[in-house]
């Protein structure tokens, strides 16, 4: 095998073995925590691995939720050969009820992660019938040219695969989600004897989860959570305990499960995902919960509150989960006070810090004690630390590496890991989102772009936003809104007072106040158009010039200005406004209105340069 | 002394000896990071303590800063005696030019604090000009029936202060913010000696900084991280060092500068406030800085990028701080790349954490290396852990506490510290801003609250906000807005086109389409009124239930919505709307309009009742 040296373009190991190059592609979960998919192709074959969903960020206002464009998938669906799964989180399967409709491949995974889709599916009132396929770890699927392989390995979600595939070009490892549990609740550690025979058989490429890239050492194993829980619910023996956990963390349920059972304390579900998991758990035999283990709030009543154990969701301090209700006080059954110990088994996601404090702050304000700190072993991550990662390293022995799952920061030290490890710098690949990296005859190299982004979903509304919705909310949001309407006659003169409301702006007293100061603005305006000094198109514009600037001088206030105008009464030439004539067909539901203008057409109409 | 039992009430020591009682009123900087202000009065005399500013939580759209509410010292400004600063942060003096015209006293503090809030008074264009007292540590001024000493404390600005007040009930003492920093930079260490003095002779309060209750241990002394630069400057010789650092924080930029000048690098000043701080802490002469140190980012481009520190502001991910500009490439002056070290030297303040994370991926993406994480004592913080808050109780030895400076979880903390230093819990307050903490003929308690709260700040524009306005912005932020226009004859009967326009809400084609919805459902609506199905005066209620209605259905938007009817060119009795015919007068600038209603009126004319 030989070398060049152009950027970052080297020789492969199969170097002319093939024409056609194998291409990995990373459609989302580069540079961004969430919406995980990968794209794997050669000739005539694509297969994809997980299709996640994003929480939206801070300034994506009201957004429920971000998916990755799959433009390209959808351009090349009659070559998919196959969705796989690494897992069942949120980030890696969130976005398949909107995007596998419209692909229409059947998908692999574990039996949960089938469940949690099908669940997902419900839930999106989707008339799409998925073709499930349930795999267990070690079996083989043939896919195209690909056999795709899956590999146990330990996260906080059971039923998690690494997933190899071979390829013509060699093998492609990717890691999905894993930590190196060696002594997990269930048995599901990371089969590190499968990861090491495949590394002896030689992996071409590891894709591998960065998540935990900063931080130094090994995670802590699930079982260290447990022994917290032991000591807890010892040293807490008068009061009632409440936990708050990810409903999907099945191992922590258990482990909830488990000690209460040993502290003979009853166990009460709150929160509408923490109780339809453990029922997909026990259905599915991941958990075994003796019967009477488990009862209602309103059973729990009568029990004395420290026989008792509420495994809630909320510790991440979303707005309606069971522990923000509780702590506001609103919670219909639970009523928290002195008596409680609160534990939060979690810590916040990013972005997610605030919320978690407020609901701290506000569970000390109704007296409870609580336990949160990440001191106090009450939760352990999901995700290999740097040690584990450099295991994984030492086990595949990778020929070429790209770091995935994690922000650039997240990439950067993963990629900085892989060099001490000994993959040399111009095997390892820091990638974007829709970079294609190519196995092509015998060279690898990062080449052209493939489409890729991000679809944000309001409500069950889909759109490939631009930046210019949200640029509007942000606005609305800052300075708020005026509206104006003006019927005017021919001669630019008002037939009636103007009508003007407001939404986030001038509030009390200068509310009423404002009136005469718009009144003001919008005749000075209508004289400067009769006076010939502005052009009639321009009256818009002249509008809201005007009140932005006497609002600004007397209010110190600086919405956004919507001025409708009517034109009534009279036949108007189109001279003022000849396009618009031109556009729009007999006025509808107009009634003794000759001709009308619509000035106070949309913002799509006029172009995003008028915006005020 | 003798001890009543009845709730928190007990006796003080020195019980009868006055009719009128001490009160202590937090106004500010209880149950929340920022704002801190505290109020001590006696009789005829009232002094405060601090006047900070908060920044405002994210829900608080479009909002600048929070101040506390000083409605109570307004009504009370005949009495004050002075305002007391401890020190110079924002969260103690940033309210200072929107509250100190309206109470007009003299302010007393260190010359930092005073020169600080002179310039603030200078920012805010303020006309007001106020009586400005410098003093030194180990000063007492008196003020009414106070004696008010100033005690040396290290904290991350110079020339902070604790503040003891005597007051005919006993010694009141509080710490200000502070830690115990036994090797600081310059002298500036916490006057142990000082609060023990105090502790012998009796303190009956102590209130103090709560912000840290939750660390254990010791907070590092400040030189450490002047080790750390000393460090990271011997192994990046080949390197540009770029240190981001709160601006305030003199003790970070004199080490800069100490280790710059060692290294034999030039420091470049990027940020307003950067450059503004080091100015006046040369002009005070509290940094000496070599006058050919300090060079422009013109002369660094003549020197090689290894002969250079720049010394940024933006260590807080600020919008437009130094370090953000240049990490999106922004900065006019500052290009970096993969011969940079860029290390935040700060934590992120709670709220800010994806701020700075997002900052740190763009640093890294630029192909910065970037140092950051905790770790590795590139930071250290102002406040005292817990070992040193056992620290001051035990010297003080206060008979009563009351945490100040912290939200709920930090007060609950440090009380809990306070019973483990034998503090009974009695003797213990944990407040509320606007609590008043009395010491009345011998007794102490909670009693009544005084008006308090917080006032946003929306550009220089203030008002007592209620959350009408945060709500409606919230709204507009969520969903977007729709503003309708009707131009109506007497009959309810159209005479021109609908005027429609929308922000944030209906975009790219949905656009276009939903005008044959929305003049439907208004076409709907005035039917209904027409038919006296619905009433005239629910016209707008009606609109807007069926646009809603219409939009809801075919695209899944609920924006608000905003109708705005005007009627036209018939005289129309008043039997619709009579309570709007007397309010109104004479339509202003109508002309050709017999008769206009006003149902387009502001939401505050309404009633917020009827929003949609």
């Amino acid at each position: 095998m030989t070398t060049t040296r152009r950027g970052r373009t080297v020789r492969a190991p199969h170097a002319g073995a093939k024409k056609t190059g194998l291409r990995i592609i990373p459609l989302g979960g580069l540079g961004e925590i969430g919406k995980n998919i990968t794209v794997i192709e050669y000739g005539q074959d694509i297969i994809v691995i997980d299709c996640g969903l994003k929480f939206p960020e801070e300034e994506m206002l009201g957004i429920d939720f971000v998916i990755p464009d799959v433009q390209y998938l959808i351009d090349n669906k009659e070559r998919i050969r196959g969705l796989f799964l690494t897992h069942g989180h949120e980030d890696h399967i969130g976005a398949i009820p909107l995007v596998l409709p419209r692909i229409d491949v059947p998908i692999y995974g574990s039996p949960l992660s089938m469940a949690l889709v099908e669940n997902k599916m419900l839930d999106a009132r989707s008339m799409y019938k998925p073709t499930y396929n349930s795999v267990q770890a070690g079996q083989v699927v043939q896919a195209g040219c690909f056999s795709v392989g899956f590999i146990r390995v330990a996260h906080s979600i059971p039923d998690s695969f690494a997933i190899y595939v071979r390829t013509p070009v060699g093998i492609i490892l990717h890691s999905g989600d894993f930590k190196l549990d060696m002594t997990p609740i269930s048995g599901d550690e990371t089969d590190l004897a499968a990861l090491a025979e495949l590394g002896r058989e030689g992996v071409t490429l590891l894709l591998s989860d960065s998540t935990n890239s900063e931080r130094p050492g090994f995670t802590p194993s699930e079982s260290v959570v447990g022994r917290t829980f032991e000591e807890i619910f010892r040293h807490h023996k008068d009061r009632r305990i409440v936990i708050a956990a990810f409903a999907s963390n099945l191992y922590r349920a258990a482990q909830v499960f488990a000690t209460a059972a040993r502290f003979n304390r009853k166990v009460v579900l709150v929160g509408r995902s923490m109780i339809s998991y453990a029922e997909l758990a026990k259905k599915l035999g991941y958990i075994d919960i003796p019967d009477d283990l488990v009862i209602t709030s309103a059973d729990a009543d009568r029990l004395s509150p420290n026989r008792t154990v509420v495994l809630t969701t909320g510790s991440q301090g979303e707005p309606f989960s069971g522990l923000v209700l509780m702590s506001k006080g609103e919670h219909k059954q639970i009523r928290l006070g002195d008596k409680d110990l609160v534990v939060i088994s979690a810590t916040p996601i990013p972005g997610n810090e605030k919320l978690v404090s407020n609901t701290v702050n506000r569970l000390f304000a109704c007296g409870c004690e609580v336990i949160y700190d990440r001191g106090s072993a009450i939760h352990a991550s999901g995700h290999a630390s740097r040690e584990e990662q450099k295991i994984i390293f030492s086990l595949v022995k990778p020929k070429y590496f790209a770091p995935v799952h994690g922000e650039c920061r997240h990439l950067v030290r993963h990629a900085q890991l892989a060099r001490e490890m000994g993959v040399p710098a111009k095997n390892i690949f820091v990638m974007q989102n829709g970079d294609v990296l190519e196995f092509d005859n015998g060279r690898v190299s990062v080449g052209a772009k493939v489409n890729s982004g991000a679809i944000l979903v309001d409500g069950v509304m889909l759109g490939e936003f631009e930046g210019s919705l949200l640029r509007e909310r942000k606005e609305l949001s800052e300075s708020g809104i005026i509206a104006i309407s003006l019927a005017l006659n021919d001669e630019f003169r008002l037939l009636a007072e103007p009508q003007i409301d407001s939404r986030g702006s001038i509030y009390g007293l200068d509310r009423e106040h404002m009136r005469p100061d718009v009144e003001l603005a919008v005749e000075r305006a209508l004289e400067s158009v009769r006076s010939g000094a502005v052009e009639s198109a321009s009256l818009q514009s002249e509008i809201r010039r005007r009140i932005r600037d006497a609002l600004g001088r007397n209010f110190r206030a600086y919405p956004g200005i919507i001025p409708l105008i009517s034109f009534i009464g009279a036949a108007r030439g189109d001279e003022h406004f000849p396009d618009q004539a031109k556009k729009r067909g007999r006025p509808r539901g107009s009634r003794g209105a000759k001709n009308t203008r619509n000035l106070g057409k949309t913002k799509a109409d006029q172009g995003r340069g008028s915006a005020d």
